[in-house]
């Protein structure tokens, strides 16, 4: 797998006249930070996929709207590639940079614009982390609801970029289902409004294409996010199974009952092991699956609905089924489920951890293939998952010293995301296409849905100039890696190459 | 107000060769009826938006998805446009048909395909009627939310079409939320896969792009819809105020209190006496204003959910508020609501449903300017909504047969709409853009929003085929009636004029 941008097979990028650029973008926005020495720069090189890493020809931290505005155009001038970049915590190198572009920083536009209590909305820019929003919104007693597990650093901007899920999101939705309104820069400086605060926008909801668009599309300045009351109560059951199936039929049945849970979570027992080992979570360590299920409102609620699960998952085989007695206990249920990864990361030198989704029908097969891929390889699988949305994190367990695990654990991802396609599922659940993802795009969609996403592209950025090499593959790429069928060896949009 | 296709304004079309296009048709999709004698077409002239008529050229009624594609293919090549059809329910002329275009119905791709109990999913043709989804699912169960006024006659391909609402989707969502996946034709005969059965899907979100793009993009030929669990129990409260701002903050009271209401609906005192003089539902008559909250789910949740609420209404200054003493009556109070609009019929020769949308803390603020406009211009308005969301429906009365009456209550609505705009809000709640509230759109978005709406529509349908005229005016349209600036007289991409 090549993963970096290749000019080979990606299409060339421009030779930039770097001193001219750097002067240029200086006259244009004399108020943003430009950085350009090495050591500056290092930082920059990769996001939260570490192992691709990049050097960007030059870095910017606009601190103003207008300010991306004059970088867009300057950057439009001298057609120079842009990777905008949020926090830095995306999964899939999303922001990873080019070594032939510029790297557009949002950090500093991290002002929250307005709390609107009856309205129940936030107006914010995009460099304000995800919890502050939640922290600002408290006094009124509401909250933002989607919650991916480094709210404590990712920010709105990059949120709306790989439109973010987390734990909660089975009931309170995706950040497109949160996001309002955003106000966007196009690569060539228009200043566009998505959305609104109503329900619904007319004409084209170019703001459900906008969010989850990885940078693709345009910059964005301003999100508008929709604030949640703070439910009163949120209790966590934990049933223990000793077949992973049974747990699979369970989470149907949870939702067949007509309950929606905040949460609701599952481990095998590699991950329970793990976790336990390293957090003492009061985990089962013989049991062979575990589900969290939380459930959150109003008191009278919860107490009801704990029941009605608590009944529903005796009925699917749970071997046992507790409450957790008080709010330590609660947040101790969770610490482990949060911590999962790490401690995957103690038992193991290395590990990969994939991110597909399946339809919930499908759960029990895709495990048990998941078995036969670690048998056959040799090599360990602890899963771990957002059970109630069929959002799976299977982590291969390598060590990378020893010859051929890299490329085994490769492998056996490769076949685990082709098994999600396979069974109407998709390649990524929650942390984005990005760089990571690329190769199996070609797998995921045809030739003529690929050209419509190129098409769409075009629209907002003919040029090609936000963050090629992300998210949508270029075809050539897909002739190159996939099982793109290339009509008599001819691209059909010459123009379109380059995306 | 010009509402039909103007060809001066719009763009010419081309003159066709109808007897060689009827033969081309025959000779593609042979299973296809083809309708052409005037007698045959009349019916097909309008949707539910009556006041606007056009006999199509043709009308087509294919029976499979390959059909479909053979007849957009052979449309295509003789560059006709194209006006797919539903139910024809459609309250903002969306199915409108042209003069020089074929009107392409759905209705005989009625087939559900599959009812997926476990992993809670139907696949179903567009032209399977709303409620008979939720017909085929009952037996598991199952149902599906999205629940517009006629939900017993419109069909799966029009909601998406219009990304149909309901009175539950406050709780359960419009279209957009409760559709996965749609299989469509585009204007040059590809068949595209949109969405997956996965909660989010990679790339970009195309599926939220064409759900609600009201003909524009492709033609759906297979729908696939999320299935929930049919709530155990539904209890109404109904409240009366004496005051329709102290029922408007009641409104943000129950949001805030952490409860979501199935629905949640107001309606003032001169709708509340049309209803029940109608209807006898049981309303007050002397309330200025009622609310009726619906809760629904397990019994036990609803049962202190409706505890909850009372105490709201009352802290929020409810003179009264009485919950449904049993299902009869449960329906009676719905009855009243859902024949607000006929009732209004009775008591005014003529009436103009509104369908704005604005955010919650503009809500009393807009009530009492629509006071003003009603009286500034001597005719009455009615005021029913689903206040949850914002989303009003004000009936202007007005006797067409009284000169200058029908003039004023559109300069009424008009106003009525430019106020949702400026407050925040949309010029369409549900009812979509269609041609009715085509020249709004200039008011709604700037130039280089509706440049960004033509180059999307040009990603698909670069020749302009599929329902031109509807949902996105053409910047010609918007510089004669809209508040576009041209610059120098100049429309900056001349192939993009006839969107």
């Amino acid at each position: 797998m090549n993963l970096l941008y290749d000019e080979a097979i990606d299409g060339p990028l421009p030779d930039i006249d770097r001193p001219a650029l750097i002067k240029a973008l200086r006259e244009a926005a004399p108020g943003a930070a430009l950085l350009h020495e090495a050591e500056q720069l290092r930082p920059y090189e990769c996001d939260g996929l570490s192992a691709y890493r990049t050097v960007p020809l030059l870095v910017v931290l606009p601190e103003t709207a207008e300010q991306v505005q004059a970088i867009l155009r300057c950057c439009h001038r001298f057609q120079v590639p842009v990777v905008a970049r949020g926090a830095g915590t995306g999964l899939s190198g999303g922001a990873l940079p080019l070594a032939k572009g510029v790297l557009l920083s949002l950090a500093r536009l991290k002002r929250i614009l307005e709390v609107d209590p009856v309205s129940c909305v936030a107006r914010v820019q995009p460099g304000v982390r995800n919890l502050a929003i939640s922290e600002a919104a408290a006094p009124h007693g509401l909250y933002y609801a989607p919650d991916p597990s480094s709210q404590i650093a990712c920010t709105i901007g990059g949120n709306v970029a790989e439109n973010a899920g987390g734990v909660h999101c089975l009931k309170y939705g995706l950040t497109v289902h949160n996001v309002l309104r955003v106000d966007v820069i196009t690569m060539d400086g228009e200043r566009l409004t998505l959305g609104s605060e109503a329900l619904d926008s007319p004409g084209l909801d170019l703001l459900a294409l906008f969010i989850g668009s990885e940078g693709l599309l345009g910059v964005v300045v301003e999100v508008t996010v929709k604030l949640l009351p703070k439910p009163e109560v949120a209790k966590v059951l934990l049933a223990s199974f000793d077949d992973v199936a049974k747990a699979g039929r369970a989470v149907s049945d949870i939702i067949a009952a007509g309950v929606v849970p905040g949460g609701l979570e599952m481990m095998d027992n590699l991950s329970i092991r793990a976790a336990e080992d390293f957090i003492h979570a009061g985990y089962p360590v013989d049991a062979a699956a575990i589900l969290l299920c939380e459930l959150d409102g109003v008191e009278a609620d919860v107490a009801a609905d704990c029941e009605r699960v608590r009944a529903v998952l005796i009925n699917a085989g749970a071997v046992d089924c507790r409450l957790a007695r008080d709010e330590n206990e609660r947040k101790q249920f969770w610490a482990g489920r949060k911590n999962a990864f790490p401690a995957v990361g103690r038992i193991s030198p290395d590990y990969y951890c994939m991110d597909g989704t399946i339809p919930k029908r499908a759960l029990p097969m895709v495990l048990e293939k998941i078995g036969e891929l670690s048998e056959h390889y040799g090599l360990r699988v602890a899963n771990v998952f957002h059970a109630g949305d069929g959002n799976m994190h299977p982590l291969i367990l390598f060590d990378a010293n020893q010859p051929g695990e890299l490329e085994r654990a490769e492998e056996i991802g490769g076949k685990i995301l082709e098994l999600c396609v396979e069974v109407g599922g998709s390649i990524t659940g929650e942390h984005g296409v990005g760089r990571e993802k690329i190769n199996q795009m070609c797998t995921q969609f045809n030739h003529d849905e690929l050209e419509t996403f190129h098409a769409v592209k075009f629209a907002f950025d003919p040029d090609a100039l936000l963050n090629p090499g992300k998210n949508v593959p270029t075809l050539a790429r897909c002739a190159e890696f996939g099982r793109l069928h290339v009509h008599h060896g001819q691209l059909p949009h010459p123009h379109l190459e380059r995306f």
